[in-house]
């Protein structure tokens, strides 16, 4: 594990690298009881074999997963508001205490307006969260490192859930989006999702100059996500 | 306590009147810890007074209020959206599984559409919610009351958290609005919300026709929320 | 021609049923030149046929076909907003000064929230326009019917486009919808939408209660609109 | 004038500087006929003094503006979506058809989200139309410079209608703004807005390295917008 300084505020935090984000949306196969079970599985591969591990549970669930699992847990969304009159709305400090350690922000499943990043992203660091934007594309990778979050992750939409890693697919993507975001902003961790579903995925997105990659349908309905998880950890792991 | 036999689905539930709800917003007055030591405080007023009353945390405090306190507790708002790949969405079953009992729908700070109301209706019975509809004005309110909720709670948006409460503001909006949800709908329960703070608040509500209030600012940073709400008890059982 | 009076404000004005509403959506077949093209057509049935036809262009091409064709023009949306600051919105003084006497409000592919289509209806009163409110379901409808529209359109949105008409695929579900409306609301007139595109589901959509329809792609995309235009004007005026 | 090669299509355009871009929001003192009006003696402006100048009517208005007046005219907003079945959206060709040169986007008052933005400036470039982004911070003006539009305005929404010019109140923010977009991109427009209400605000934004202004109700509003404009147009151009 090389690490990584975050730009986070207070506690000193430390990102490893490389690094395994999953994302339960809102399957059942990742709700309530469940969200606990497989969040347990993930944090076991991770002492395992050594890798950091993330899981994004849905809202109601950050709280037992935090409590029970070994990984970070990032929120899936929080609303750029502050504490007062927001009914409906997810504060950065409600999730940071549940236990969240950061939080995803523009996935293609939730898409906000570009203040809207820039203002979640505030409030995150306020709250002590790391930050974590998904981008549909080069452009908007590149325009959403000028924001300063402590991650990208690169999601064509097209690929989502359908299983066609974008490293396999595109890696002239990947490798002309890192480029981009490099050019703006050297520090920023680089992930790779959509699609990415194998542990040959994960090895490929990592070659291609991400630091880790972001997960979802193929490990929560996956019939042994231990056994796949520890897959992906080890071609994580492996020398290129 | 009359018993109000809800539309809900398995489990037979009852929602009793008069109802107190009390809306945690985002305050920082009733988020995590705090959010728990308010709800065992509506908790113990109800048990005491022998009313019903509903408290509505964030979305990451649901489950332990639910699991600390004897009180219903309502979301702050649902999405209406399936179990799946619906990133940062508030599912139904994820509420539920929290130990939610029902949830605000279309709050002044968190609108939604006319057709996401009717799905969003239709989510939370298929999971077993309560549904509280708030509405902005007569004609919402008689709209909304089209659309089958459990409960609907009148709310001009210019009176939220003024402290002045629309039933001695316009008293005469609220006998209206009752009279025009009736005749569409003769069995919603009907609340009085934005601005309700006092004892003499709820009174009036009740007088005017509703069953029950929508409270928030005016309890979640009272200074003594637990004499405050026993008087609003007492207040709501008074004969009028 | 039957009359129909509107609830409009200062010039008084008349919408006569049968009626037929054309929705030019952002079809290239009915954007800039070709809106006025196809309008004029839509005059030319109206005038031979004696029946009422109403235009619903883009924004941009509202003031050239007012100018040129013998229709009432719909604007395709409103914002609910007052003059003033606000950048990219749709006033309704600006389509009703360009020429509209109408608008569509809440159609499937812009939806928005049910305060929204309240105000909006206000703010097209106003300014003398004729609102037509969309609604998805029965439910919706007999809200709907609440907030006092000139017209309802019922569209299931998973029919629109597909050139199956609602009033042949579920016939039940206009005449219940009519029934809800008329339960709530005796005046608001009824029209059919989604997938009419022959005379016979014209005619069947009558039959059915409505009393008008409205259509786009199979007229916007015909190769001899004004024929099936003539067409489905008779099969509306037929006696039934 | 000095020539600046936009990134454009098809019919080469050239945009000069400075330029002074003028929203008419939607005020009534620039809707309808009133709008035709002050785009016509903003035409005359910028004849008598050879300086670029661009109008931002409503949708409705724009075709008889760019019929009447000697200006370059922006349309408020487009929607990110191509020809088709989108009720009530702003179609690139649309607004291009009725005369349009170009498009504000993201103004604050009509925020867009991210991937839109970039989206957007894709379907403006397919028909031809230049394109204006609206950043509320330094941030967000970085940002968008990585998508490529042909103009940044750079506009506090705090400083919005206030007639506190953001060169005034926070120059610095210009400097260091201007400084972060040209790391990013060398060739976009840069144009200062929010609060620009007199000739010094004119001369003040361009001496501090912007190119250009966005203007709104200091002129829509003046009761002589002919001498203010003129008066504009002179402290632009001359020497700092």
């Amino acid at each position: 594990m090389r690490g990584f300084d975050s730009r986070g505020q207070s506690p000193i935090r430390t990102l490893s690298t490389p690094l395994l984000v999953i994302n339960f949306k809102t399957y059942l196969e990742a709700t309530g009881k469940k969200s606990v079970e497989l969040a347990k599985i993930a944090g076991k591969v991770s002492q395992d074999k050594g890798i950091q591990i993330a899981v994004s549970p849905q809202f109601s669930d950050i709280k037992q997963v935090a409590e029970s699992a070994e990984v970070l847990v990032f929120s899936q969304h929080i609303d750029p508001v502050k504490p007062g009159a927001y009914t409906g709305h997810v504060l950065a400090e409600a999730v940071k205490s549940a236990g969240a350690a950061g939080t995803l922000l523009n996935h293609s499943e939730r898409r906000i307006k570009i203040s809207e990043i820039e203002e979640a992203i505030g409030f995150a660091q306020g709250s002590g969260l790391l930050t974590l934007v998904c981008a549909n594309s080069s452009g908007v990778s590149a325009a959403t490192a000028s924001l300063n979050p402590d991650m990208i992750a690169i999601e064509p939409p097209e690929l989502i859930g359908t299983g066609v890693a974008v490293s396999k697919a595109q890696p002239e993507l990947i490798t002309s989006t890192v480029k981009r975001i490099r050019s703006v902003n050297p520090l920023v961790l680089i992930l790779c999702g959509a699609g990415v579903s194998s542990p040959e995925d994960v090895a490929k997105a990592l070659q291609l100059g991400s630091q880790g990659v972001l997960v979802s349908s193929s490990v929560v309905k996956s019939r042994d996500p231990e056994k796949l998880l520890a897959e992906m950890a080890d071609a994580a792991l492996a020398p290129s």
